[in-house]
């Protein structure tokens, strides 16, 4: 069920001068904002809300009271409705019959439209916007429905120089008519409202029209219009609208302000609303805004546990099987083909950097090919069977410190590191699989906002460190010479020189004479091949390189965030900005990997294995269970086992969490279960084959989701878009670790990529995905004076200094899982990680709740009690609201609340008549509660 | 005079619960805006519009006509009021004598102050928000007067359970007295309202309290209050209030969201006018429409002719005479010592560039040291003795290209090149002060936006493509080896060879043997100084220079953005973020010097000559007028003379118009004819001692401008800071020329400076200059969807197709100077200035005089017409509105715009009883206006 968007297409259109050359003014329209042709009439100006003097509001009700009203008019045209509305005038006598001609000319006028776009753009751009609400049609985001159905409102304001008084008349179709090319657009009108008055006051008419105007596209009173009976309803409608106005004060707002439509509106539920909150008592309301749940989230449907063996893992697995196929066809969209690119670089690069550091770490037991390979066979597994497709498998830091150990332990006490390794990581599966079937993955409640963020901050500095590092090591592989200077070119120079031993003293080509000048013609690597050294003070140093991968790491990492930011740019169609937005990292690499090729230097390339071989030649592909370990080593390995099975179910589940959070919007629902079920399994592959172990990896993945994002293109203009979810499917994932296993064939194109490109992509993600967390916006906080932070909700809820002080935790929590994770100490980092829990438990002893519940979410068995509590305040609630609540609002519930549809007259009179309290009698009542005085108040 | 603003000190406490648990709830303050103390307590929000519900202010309006009113309460302190209003009400029966001790114990209840500042603090700020208004001060930007006089308005609601109907007060006391400790800051209270009331409602009293206060602190109702004679008074000032109101209608704005203050207010007088246009006739407003009148500025008071020999020169001297002092010591700020660097250093770049290509021009018969010299006399005699003596001299590029032309002529004739010039120098000198004595200079309001902006980006984009062109031949000097192998360093070498003359091939060391050894140890120098040449495939490259060259060039540019665009960040304290705003650019020099003095490369330094003598040493420093070339030559010398003087006069004027444009407020007024006087004169000084000729640059001046803009930092929470105007003196510049001259002795300082650098800071100006016309942002346009387009005033109005075919038009005229200075017809540059003016008088034949009004100056021709035809309507429209105005505002016209001042109430009772009209009548009488009906309307 979606909430009703109050919805009409509107349009006013105020003319001055006499009646002969009868003089457009200025044409206005409300499709959900108002829009007003500007002077020159060749453009709309920006949507803009509606703001109107309180004064031309009242003219309004003063004009439905005294003017022409007719209720479901049965007229077929303009000329026919204009015919009875003046026939019903001079039949009350309130016009001259004298004057029928005139005015009939007049109004049946073609007016010209004021727009440069044609009917057709028009229509479509409708066609965009769809809606529900009287004037409109259902609206389901799913099934946009044609627009057949969209109604007009016609509004036609102006003065005249033959009448004395004001024409004006309200008119309701019982019908809605096409009116020709009275509308700007081809759809049919039911409401129009005619103000014709006398000379020199254009300027009122035109703001009552556009009261009307705002009043009609108010959803409370199309409600009411659509049903009233007789004028004293419209009238009740009006009255029920100015009660809820908001009002700004003269003097300290400039009224020609036009004001942006906000980011997001209130909903008519909410309106319902506000007349029961608005009454409430001290007591109580100090009691509810206590109970404040707002960042409290219900323990999710996919973490209930039901206490039956691998019940969960079922459960996941039944939920996410109708979703297979459009896990598939739904991934069919140009940015999916940005994604994949975008992940498959970030992935190979990865790759190849955990490759390196494993190789490095083992002995090239486990080296760059073992990685690729590892890397494509579990994360293509991965995706095709688990229950959140949209994560990216990887290596972790955490991981490679334990390989490490493990293989300088092997080595220390003779034992087989692959043999060893196998043993644990079925030891490892083994208690997965155990997790999974006791639905230990409920666990996940408890990680909480406080823990997610920690997590996530910490790796997101990981990737910046990293590529950081990374550039500084690549400076010291080409070293630039400081202290250069140039007036001693002459002065530099490397020679191969020969001194060695006396045998390699003569290069290879022969041993001729003009020794010195052969020597002298060998490169480096040949002068190092037939043993010679470089000699010179210039040897070491590598020209212009280190400063053109700065260049080129700077670049594109600035270039990708300009990139990115360029969608919220006023500059081109939003199409392409999105297009050049969602392309964003694959155009800064191409651009740098452009001048990279362009200007020649020889920077250092991606090179990826190209041959299929293991990188040790002394492993096979295959890692057998016994052999040359002694037997006992498979039961010894549980020890080791248990502290890997902590370290991969916090690594994989706290990413999981992060992934699967509420604001993502994900429609598929998550899988923690399955998910844990398939690291599992792969684990007993990976070991197997003697190929790394995989878990989740937070930043890949937030970027994979990032890449993927949805947003709402097609709004009525003023309309912020909106985010809709991300395109959950499994074809992005599967795609990229499939190349992924290809790269080796694709190592000729990969070469062209510097690495200075690619470590400037670690640095984008790791900058983005520290962008996405709260953290982040709270450590700037603290560099602000308290009255230019900005207006987060938690500032208006929770003293700064608690704000801060919970900043403060949470750095240092950081700080010491840093450090931590910098010594030998690695590899107790997971269960680090649980005492994050703890100490989030712990702060519930210095914050109280609804502190907490506004920064973090509140742990779970609070949950509930404060649910319970909820529940019983709402009751209390509701018995001392239930005097006020009838005085709050005099349209009675049934409008209010009745479900949004066609004017259905023939369902109003079985209806009974609407008891529509006429007279402004809700302002008085409230008034006169206040002075507690039985006298009516005039205004 | 300075208008009003109005001001308030305000605070609003609502209390809930029960009289024995008597429990804040909230906490509000308005000194200007709205300001709530959060939840929690500890922290102001940020200042907002107080947004009200229709609602309250009705309730208000019943609170205030059944409430108790006190006007001229005779009472010293808190307990004295309480006692007389619960005696006042007891007496009346309205309020039951039981409760009289229960009462006065709540309202004496000491207020527990919700704020982390000081009252020290808050009294400072109070000090810096000077104000004037019934609770405030008189307002002087110059002289802001101490607060004592400053006055408090309390309101106190809240919710009791011994009372059944509320308690309502409203006092005003006969004398402001201090009430301790209920008032946050220690100045004296003079306003009060109480509202308590029973239980359950205490939401709708706190939303009383608010509309309470903003009627308060409305100027308008200010004046109303502190007048007002009985209850009758201040409802009649609550109708006005509400009569003006702004609404913003519910569904479309969510009420909760906190509107910051606007740039700018309407000010009181604007609303006192708003009745009178309110109600002009549609034929009217299409005439008044019409003669808009916005971007027409009157011919300002400098340009006036007076019809007398040098009328215009005296009249600037007598102009600019009583600011001499002024002009000294208003420098004393620390922003001038920073524009002086600043400049001080563009300065000495534009002389080093435009020394070095004169040199260059001239056979260095005026090198880089007169230019120096040049540059330092006749730019501190302009800031002495001229009329903007913000304006920086500079040789500008035209001029540059005249004396190539002048150098190659006079050597193809055999005329010695000074003397030739000294005598066109003359008669240029002449022929200045003939226009300065007929007041040409009057002409320059021909120029207008058009040519100016026309001028301006030409020169811009004239810096920046020099300043990257510079760095492009920096490129060429210091070549990067792009097809370096980082495998070749062996073969890669440059040595100093011998084979040249026989005479040459010993090194002067000595002519014994090991004569190889002995040349290989000579540097690049000393080599080519001993007659050797440089053979190998290293000599000509210069590895990393380049390279750093061009960080530095970017990072001096992106940093100068990013540091001045610091001051509108969020983080650290307004005056920090202006200093380094302020220091932006000498910052981002220092920074990257500092960089590359860390790194060491041998990168290009600023060199200044260190010796003082002509660079030419056939040249003196006199130039004699007769002695080498033929006598007629001093009379054919008119002729480029002629040619010089339009270049002169145009260069050095239209700067002088852009830089006394309207937006810089500039307070001691122009000087154009004393400019041009200082200008002809300075001629006469330069081609006697054969220095460079001077004029007025643009883009360097706009820069001493730019750095010396004055900001309001003391204002109202919420206020914008308003810019003020530029410190007009002539200290900065004086100094900067000063320094130049002495920069002779500043070379060992100056050599750390690196050139790309300075390069930055100019690509920063000329980009800087650039942003600050109109015409960027509409080319901008060009690339926007109308949609996204901002609300320019004058897309209001203008129809976007003209405003695209302006631009393509300016940009057209833009291109065709660019191509002519680029060729040798540069000499004819300033007469294409001239057909600039031209081309923008024929546009009034595409345009219509209303588009050129908003997006240019009227020409001064049509300017007089459309006063003319101004006053006429202007005439018409009092006439018809002569009996609208008297129904527009109920207020009579004596509180409206009496000054403000005290409440004198000896005054008011002398002033006879001030007529407020009571009722809502005035609605009533435009509502029935438009019914024609003679029945009164109620509510």
């Amino acid at each position: 069920m979606y909430l009703a968007q109050p919805w009409a297409f509107l349009s006013l259109r105020t003319h001055g001068g006499f009646a002969d050359g009868l003089l457009a003014l200025s044409f206005h329209r409300w499709i959900k904002f108002e829009e007003k042709v500007e002077d020159g009439g060749e453009r709309w100006s920006k949507p803009h809300i509606t703001t109107l003097s309180l004064h031309s509001l009242f003219e309004l009700r003063t004009c439905i009271k005294k003017g022409t009203v007719l209720l479901d008019l049965d007229a077929h045209s303009l000329k026919q409705i204009v015919e009875k509305v003046i026939a019903t005038q001079i039949d009350a006598h309130v016009l001259r019959p004298e004057v029928r001609k005139k005015l009939t000319s007049v109004l049946l006028r073609t007016p010209q439209h004021h727009t440069t776009k044609s009917q057709l753009r028009i229509v479509a751009e409708l066609g965009a916007a769809c809606c529900r609400g009287e004037y409109c049609l259902g609206y389901h985001p799913h099934f946009p429905l044609s627009l057949s159905e969209a109604e007009v409102s016609n509004i036609l304001v102006g003065e005249v120089d033959f009448l004395e008084k004001p024409f004006i008349a309200f008119i309701r179709l019982q019908e809605a008519v096409g009116l020709g090319a009275l509308t700007e657009v081809a759809f049919p009108s039911r409401f129009l409202f005619i103000l014709l008055g006398p000379r020199a006051k254009v300027k009122a008419y035109h703001e009552i029209g556009r009261a009307v105007a705002t009043v009609l596209t108010d959803e409370l009173f199309q409600r009411v219009a659509c049903q009233a009976q007789d004028r004293e309803d419209l009238i009740a409608g009006i009255d029920e609208f100015l009660d809820e106005l908001t009002v700004l004060p003269p003097g300290k707002w400039d009224p020609t302000i036009r004001i942006p439509p906000p980011k997001c509106l209130p909903s008519p539920h909410k309106r319902y609303q506000r007349g029961k909150t608005q009454q409430l008592s001290g007591a109580l309301l100090l009691k509810s805004r206590a109970g404040h749940t707002h960042g409290h989230q219900p323990v999710s449907e996919e973490l209930q546990r039901t206490g039956r063996l691998f019940g969960g893992l079922v459960k996941d697995i039944r939920r996410k099987v109708p979703w297979y196929w459009s896990d598939f066809y739904e991934a069919l969209n140009i940015q999916c083909f940005s994604a994949t690119l975008y992940i498959y670089l970030a992935t190979v690069t990865n790759a190849i950097t955990f490759g390196g550091m494993l190789g490095d770490a083992t002995d090239n037991m486990q080296g760059v090919l073992e990685s690729f390979l590892g890397t494509a066979v579990a994360g293509a597994v991965f995706c095709l069977f688990a229950g959140q497709p949209l994560t990216i498998l990887s290596s972790t830091g955490p991981v490679l410190v334990f390989e490490r150990l493990l293989f300088s332990f092997s080595k220390d006490y003779s034992l087989d590191y692959l043999e060893f390794r196998l043993w644990i990581g079925l030891w490892v599966a083994f208690f997965g699989l155990i997790l999974v079937a006791t639905e230990a993955s409920y666990l996940v409640q408890y990680f909480t906002r406080f823990t997610e963020e920690g997590f996530c901050a910490l790796i997101s500095f990981i990737f910046i460190y990293d590529a950081v590092k990374k550039m500084l090591s690549l400076a010291d592989n080409f070293p630039v010479n400081w202290d250069y200077k140039i007036n001693d070119v002459t002065l530099y120079g490397c020679i191969c020189n020969s001194s060695g031993t006396g045998r390699s003293r003569l290069p290879p080509v022969g041993r001729q004479g003009l020794e010195a000048a052969n020597w002298s013609l060998l490169t480096r690597t040949e002068c190092l091949r037939v043993g010679g050294h470089l000699v010179g003070n210039s040897c070491n140093y590598m020209p212009d390189i280190t400063f053109m991968a700065f260049i080129l790491f700077l670049g594109t990492f600035l270039c990708s965030m300009t990139l990115k930011s360029f969608k919220t740019s006023r500059y081109f169609p939003t199409a392409l900005r999105k297009l050049v937005s969602d392309f964003s990292i694959i155009l800064a690499i191409l651009i740098f990997c452009g001048i990279d090729a362009i200007l020649g230097l020889e920077t250092p390339k991606l090179i990826v294995p190209s041959e299929f071989k293991p990188t040790n030649s002394q492993r096979g592909w295959v890692v057998f269970p016994f052999g040359v370990n002694p037997w006992w080593v498979c039961l010894v390995s549980t020890v080791p086992a248990v502290l890997v099975i902590i370290l991969i179910f916090m690594d994989q589940q706290i990413t999981a969490v992060i992934l699967n959070r509420k604001e993502y919007r994900l429609q598929k629902g998550a899988g923690f279960h399955l998910d844990l079920f398939c690291v599992s399994l792969l684990m007993i592959l990976t070991s197997v084959t003697g190929l790394p172990w995989y878990v989740s990896a937070t930043v890949i993945s937030l970027a994979h989701m990032d890449s993927l994002k949805k947003e709402s293109t097609t709004s009525a203009p003023g309309d912020q878009p909106k985010f809709l979810g991300i395109r959950e499917q499994r074809l992005t994932g599967l795609v990229v670790f499939i190349l992924t296993g290809v790269s080796v064939f694709l190592a000729p194109v990969l070469k062209y990529i510097p690495m200075p490109v690619l470590y400037g992509v670690f640095l984008y993600m790791g900058v983005a995905a520290l962008n996405s967390i709260q953290l982040m916006d709270r450590i700037q906080l603290l560099l602000m004076p308290a009255k230019h932070q900005p207006d987060f909700m938690y500032l208006r809820h929770v003293p700064l200094r608690r704000v801060h002080l919970f900043t403060l935790i949470q750095v240092l929590c950081l700080a010491a899982l840093w450090i931590l994770k910098s010594t030998v100490a690695a590899i107790i980092f997971p269960v680090m990680l649980l005492a994050l829990v703890g100490i989030r438990k712990a702060m519930e002893c210095i914050f109280s709740q609804q502190d907490l519940s506004w920064l973090d979410d509140i742990m779970p068995e609070k949950d509930r009690k404060e649910e319970e509590e909820k529940l019983r305040s709402s009751q209390e609630k509701e018995e001392s609201d239930s005097e006020d609540v009838s005085r709050a609002g005099k349209i009675p519930q049934d409008i209010r609340t009745s479900k949004p549809g066609k004017c259905d007259l023939d369902g109003i009179t079985s209806n009974k008549r609407v008891a529509i309290n006429a007279s402004m009698s809700n302002w008085e009542g409230v008034s006169s509660e206040v002075s507690q005085g039985s006298v009516l108040v005039h205004y």
